[in-house]
């Protein structure tokens, strides 16, 4: 593929013994990696596209210990790239060879749930879902929902504000997040919001929510757990084109509805999950929304009746609410195994603009374009009640060729959702991924700016360095 | 009173006359302001205990010539105080006599409204009711309702990160502000944020809302409009003590009930509000919750048959629901002029801490305490559901000794909020007021680093220079 790597640093690759020796001193044996086949598993997260076997990789199992291997790095010189679970789809935590991993696994406890102050506080290791299997029991949620939620971490999710279905209500993860411990590169300690509402001074934690490992490294969060609603129901619209599924996604929002999720999928996206999920979707439309209302049945059927009335305005062909717990299920199970279900059909990228809601049935008719023009498959599944695509855009890995058009392809569209509006992604952050594109969303003053607040956290550019800027321009920022 | 301003700059005041030559040659005339009685119009804002007369005052109409101001200060080493209306509790707009102050006040267009997209551009001068105003027709609303909202701007909104009664459910500012275009103080124009949902990048947006008026000028805003509620009702709930109101309020918030308003009020704002507005509130109680559901009728009355539920388990003297649009219109009269109501009493500092709802009926008890124990008179009237406290401590203005003593009250009040797990400010921000508290509620190592991430957009600190931050420490950071 064709983004660019910093050539690594050879002085560090020939102190790479005295670097080991180093964080040997401060960590026990079984949280440092060293040897190659184990340092193999780090060497890239879920944009397989791109993979570099790490200097080293540090375990680190309390904030002290994280202060401990950033400083030591911060003089040694050692660029460090965090990682949660490693599934990040833009490339954020795939290290280089002259960087270490530092690995947020074993910081993996939940440290206090407040009921009364709907607050938990847990290291940042904790998966996302498993905050929620905490609470559960209480009647309480975590709200943001990636659809890796199962491995993926709060550390990852606060690093690429990640998103998820049930967002459209509840927020993205910098809307559900109250605090953060950060470790700065210098080894300092500072901490961002708390457990009440707002803080004077400066957002440090809004800024660093969605920062992408560059302005520190989280190592504990206070979230907001939210009371589940009575009920919820998710409800299957058929419509025969893309285009108006996605006029009415358009009405709908722009009537002022909020349904507590709204996702879209094209054929090729039902026909793919379809055959993995045995879901009930249906196979005879062009495109299909998962609408789903929540409450109580009243609350429900109020919302759903103002919601059908729009989309019998756009021509829908088929109407399904789910009748019971076990079709809820498999409908959302379907909806969340997209990608896995696209994998077994295909090597794929996805790609991750947000476009204004009104766009929505233009971008889905120009990504159907753009993909045939490189003769390439595409699938289309995502979050549309926030207008966040996902064009799944299919290739074989193993032809150079292939892989060239998938690549550009993907930068096409997503060019055209900011050209529309937009912007390059939802949820899945820049990474390495769109970095090259951020001059085509940003002026040079604007990103410039946004250089000149990541040197302050740090100023010789070591927290995963390669990654959200484009390499020129940096030393004038 | 006792905070300190730093000693104007001489060399700046001995050339006035060329710094307001070089402003005239940027401005015409109308939109310079230089003699002193016109001047004196500027020199304070709602925190009248501190006046100073700028050294001249600039009203801009367009980002342009903000731009050229800014640049020409830049290169002159003037100082800049924004101003929106001037309504700050806490002195953010409070000029110095070495600083010019520039008044958005001209730039006051709404410039786009986009219905389907559920967004409003407009210039940041425009006062927040006025937003509404041009958009009530079609059912919508913009959320966030400072009790000031006929007259604050939303600049100054953006500035302070402004609330409301209403952000209880529908979020602050900065959950409100999609974009803004902000002039730096070198004269660069950058955008952060925009139309649609999220951004790639650094999250500046988050890092300018909030931000009063030292990182940048914002001249234009993009802020989101929301559908109106189908109906909506305010009820009255009457409480024997502070305590039992405080209390209920934890439960509700506990029991994960968000109502889209809940005001508090103690015997001595109900009876301050009552003579005033004459809303229907009951005299006869110890402290009252104004709490408003919203909805379908059957939605609002499921929501506040679990409300009564938890209120009669906190002895709840009084559930009287507002029957009519004029008694709706009466209570939240009646609540929104308590600031007004309380100026004809007698002389009001207004304290504005956050503290978990847990910590309500605590913080109240040791509030009625440490105001006796100043011999103080103090009414409370604040935002609960949110844990926003605003004890108005009354004081006589012409008598020093009662003023030092407010102040000082205040002051112990604020840290209060920060001891149980608060912070020093809901709404009304830092200005001068907190800014000496700053490191109560921070470690040096926070505060440090959010005055190196302050530098970045203005190393010369001279946007509203005097506030926020303590002046001690600064050349450190």
């Amino acid at each position: 593929m064709s983004i660019l790597f910093p050539l690594p640093d050879q002085d560090i690759l020939d102190r790479r013994d005295d670097i080991i020796a180093g964080l040997g001193a401060l960590l026990p044996p079984d949280c440092l990696v060293t040897s190659e086949d184990e340092r193999r598993a780090f060497e890239t997260d879920a944009l397989t596209a791109y993979r570099y076997i790490p200097l080293a990789v540090a375990l680190p199992r309390t904030t002290e210990e994280v202060a401990a291997v950033l400083a030591f790095c911060h003089e040694a010189g050692v660029k460090v790239v965090a990682r949660g679970a490693g599934t990040s789809l833009s490339g954020g935590a795939i290290p280089q060879p002259d960087a270490i991993v530092l690995g947020l696994s074993k910081l993996n406890a939940i440290l206090d749930i407040n009921f009364p102050g709907r607050t938990v506080r847990v290291q940042a290791g904790v998966t996302n879902l498993s905050i929620t299997e905490a609470v559960s029991a209480e009647g309480f949620f975590y709200a943001p929902d990636p659809s890796s939620q199962l491995a993926c971490t709060i550390g990852g999710n606060i690093g690429m504000n990640s998103g998820g279905a049930h967002c459209l209500k509840y927020g993205v993860t910098t809307n559900n997040v109250l605090g953060v411990r950060v470790v700065q590169m210098d080894g300092t300690i500072i901490d961002m919001g708390g457990e009440a509402l707002d803080s004077p001074g400066l957002d440090l934690l809004g800024l660093m929510v969605g920062s992408e490992g560059q302005l520190g490294i989280v190592t504990e969060a206070v979230v907001r757990i939210l009371p589940m609603a009575e009920d919820a129901r998710p409800v299957l619209f058929g419509f025969e084109t893309s285009e108006d599924a996605g006029a009415c996604v358009a009405a709908i929002i722009g009537a002022g509805i909020i349904p507590v999720a709204m996702e879209f999928m094209d054929k090729a996206a039902i026909e793919i999950c379809e055959a993995f999920a045995k879901a009930g979707y249906p196979l005879d439309v062009g495109a299909m929304l998962i609408i789903e209302v929540e409450g109580s049945a009243a609350e429900m059927d109020a919302q759903l009746k103002r919601i059908v009335e729009i989309a019998h305005r756009h021509n829908v062909q088929v109407v399904r609410e789910s009748k019971s717990a076990m079709e809820t299920a498999l409908i959302w199970k379907g909806r969340k195994s997209a990608f896995g279900a696209t994998g077994r059909v295909a090597d794929y990228i996805c790609m991750d603009g947000t476009v204004p809601t009104g766009q929505l049935s233009y971008v889905l008719k120009r990504t159907a374009e753009i993909c045939a023009d490189y003769g390439l498959r595409v699938a289309n599944v995502f979050h549309a009640g926030d207008g966040n695509m996902h064009p799944l855009i299919m290739y074989n890995v193993n032809d150079p060729a292939d892989c060239r058009k998938a690549e550009q392809a993907g930068l096409d569209l997503l060019k055209l959702c900011v050209d529309v509006g937009g912007c390059l992604t939802g949820e899945h952050g820049v990474g390495i991924e769109k970095r090259d594109l951020m001059p085509h969303q940003f002026t040079p003053q604007d990103l410039n700016q946004q250089m000149r607040v990541r040197a302050v956290f740090d100023p010789e550019w070591l927290l995963n360095p390669a990654k959200v800027f484009p390499l020129e321009g940096r030393d004038a920022a």
